[in-house]
């Protein structure tokens, strides 16, 4: 049976969210259904529900960065049990057959990956509903564990801001011996450099800002480098094997190229809204690479949460109630948030 | 003793190529000496005596892909005798300590590779002059050998165009089961035709021009698309692992990274004179690269030859005596070539 739950949505792009009730399905035998205790707020929900990717369907109930705890789980299902703590992140089904999902690689599922929100629902039609709501209820194989030692509320964020940096630090082999770069320090970025250093890298990141040159070194970088900076950019030329770009704004993606030793790769992990120009120049000299990457698969999602929980590390939050939603919104707008926005559902 | 020798060179950026004396260094220790019999025109040539790259200097005696027979080894030589073939591609020195180098990645010397032409001379100062010209010598480390079974006049382009097309063809490992795309059919693409071919990819080329669609056929290509035809770029989309961009002119690289499958990776080896634009979007999906590659090592340029001697591959070429040469020249600025020069230097 189907069940109405509350949550916060909008009814088109220029609106705020505000509560409102939305249908959850009925638990299949697949399915594990959780009551949410928080979720993050990612820079991507701000750019769905002002739909600024021109996808967005309305009501829209955002939130993709989700932990809480098994309130029942279908009669198939035996990696969950009721009592369990419990995550989902973007991907909430795929199609499990295609080359891609068959190397778990399903944010790249060639017959569509179904995401946590404002994604076709097969179950319900219409559109998925996230994680700004009282439950959620997926397949068991796309529901994630939370390892006990983490804190719950400061493990949201690594749903989607830890995978999507994880990802590629793992991918292209971060560790000991190789210097990782860290562009922009927000959400991502601030998480990147705690992976970065745990997986034995040495850490520079690389920042616009004074003041997150000093925070950069408390959140475990080697070196900060203000990139306004010429002669400090300098020093670092030809130095750094991997780069996270984190940012969404415009840049100059040559001043980082150009910073790649021989067989180096500068990954972008954001989604800058116009095209960034390269010259061939950077990267024909010392065959550099400029490549993107996109969340990551479930089984490297659970592997994510691991080794955060190996090395403690969570996301730096600003708990929000119920509430405060829209202006955290309008805060993370602005930037003005250390590091990560997560909303106490409790407070819903 | 120094000595005087006849070459094709050319006084400043204006001016056509005309016979002159230039001096050739004594020969040292460690030094092989060659009698010069063909040496190949490459789009690099041209680009340096129009000073297109704004770093010429004059007079300028062109040529880097140089085959001929050795007439002198110097007392330390053990890997060369009299009468030996022979050949000079890009590289004629590096510093042999870096860490480039100790990879055996000359190409990228921290101290600066000497090229064979226009790059500082260490024995004679002044600049190095090319294979337009009687004879050359270099440390025997950086002499290639010509397996027998090659056509020494066909092989002359492989000291260039061959190495920039294998070394990315192999970094990128091309082989069996995978789908290799050419981009751009002339010097360089026709023998990544070959080289991807015999490597046991699937050889896919895209091109402008219908008239190299029914050519790259008879060059071993599986399949030939004509660029501008969207059906059949869109039956290659997410379908191609690696993309060997040889094309210079202005183009789309965009069109080119929605070819490529997860992982994929575009290389670009020709130099576009002006930034390429990419779409964000174009690499987050698929977790692709765009990537960039230039020649090879040393080590690299030899292994490339013996395996042309093993598959029989050569460029195909057109002979030209030396008063052909500015002919030649402005054929090449027309793209009037297939698909590649030879200059018989017999005839100087």
């Amino acid at each position: 049976m189907t069940k109405q739950v509350q949550a916060l949505g909008t009814v088109d792009a220029t609106q705020p969210l505000k509560i409102m009730k939305i249908t959850r399905r009925e638990l299949q035998p697949d399915d594990v259904e959780m009551d949410i205790l928080y979720c993050g707020i990612c820079h991507s929900d701000l750019h769905q529900i002002k739909n600024d990717f021109g996808a967005a369907h309305f009501p829209m109930v955002p939130g993709h960065e989700i932990v809480g705890r098994v309130t029942a789980v279908g009669s198939n299902v035996t990696n969950f049990k009721v009592g369990d703590s419990a995550a989902v992140g973007c991907i909430v089904d795929s199609c499990g057959h295609c080359p891609a999902c068959e190397r778990d690689l399903q944010q790249f599922c060639e017959e569509g990956t179904t995401l946590s929100f404002n994604s076709p629902d097969k179950h319900l039609g219409g559109m998925t509903f996230g994680g700004f709501s009282k439950t959620y209820a997926c397949k068991s194989d796309y529901m994630l564990h939370v390892p006990d030692s983490l804190d719950l509320a400061a493990s949201a964020p690594l749903l989607c801001a830890g995978i999507t940096v994880y990802s590629p630090l793992k991918h292209w082999q971060a560790g000991p011996g190789k210097v990782v770069g860290i562009l922009g320090i927000g959400g991502l970025g601030h998480v990147a450099i705690k992976i970065a250093k745990a997986m034995g890298s040495k850490v520079v990141v690389f920042t616009t800002s004074q003041a997150k040159v000093e925070d950069a070194k408390r959140l475990g970088a080697d070196d900060a480098v203000l990139s306004s900076d010429a002669d400090q950019m300098a020093a670092y030329a030809s130095k750094v094997d991997l780069i996270i770009d984190t940012v969404s704004a415009p840049h100059d993606i040559n001043e980082y190229l150009r910073l790649l030793a021989i067989d180096g790769t500068v990954v972008l992990v954001g989604l800058p809204p116009k095209p960034l120009e390269i010259g061939a120049f950077n990267v024909v000299k010392g065959r550099r690479s400029f490549a993107g990457s996109n969340i990551g698969g479930i089984a490297e999602t659970q592997e994510m949460l691991d080794f955060c929980a190996e090395h403690n590390i969570t996301a730096d939050i600003e708990m929000v109630n119920a509430d405060q939603v829209n202006e955290a919104f309008e805060r993370l707008e602005k930037g003005d948030v250390k590091y990560r926005f997560v909303v106490d559902m409790s407070t819903l």
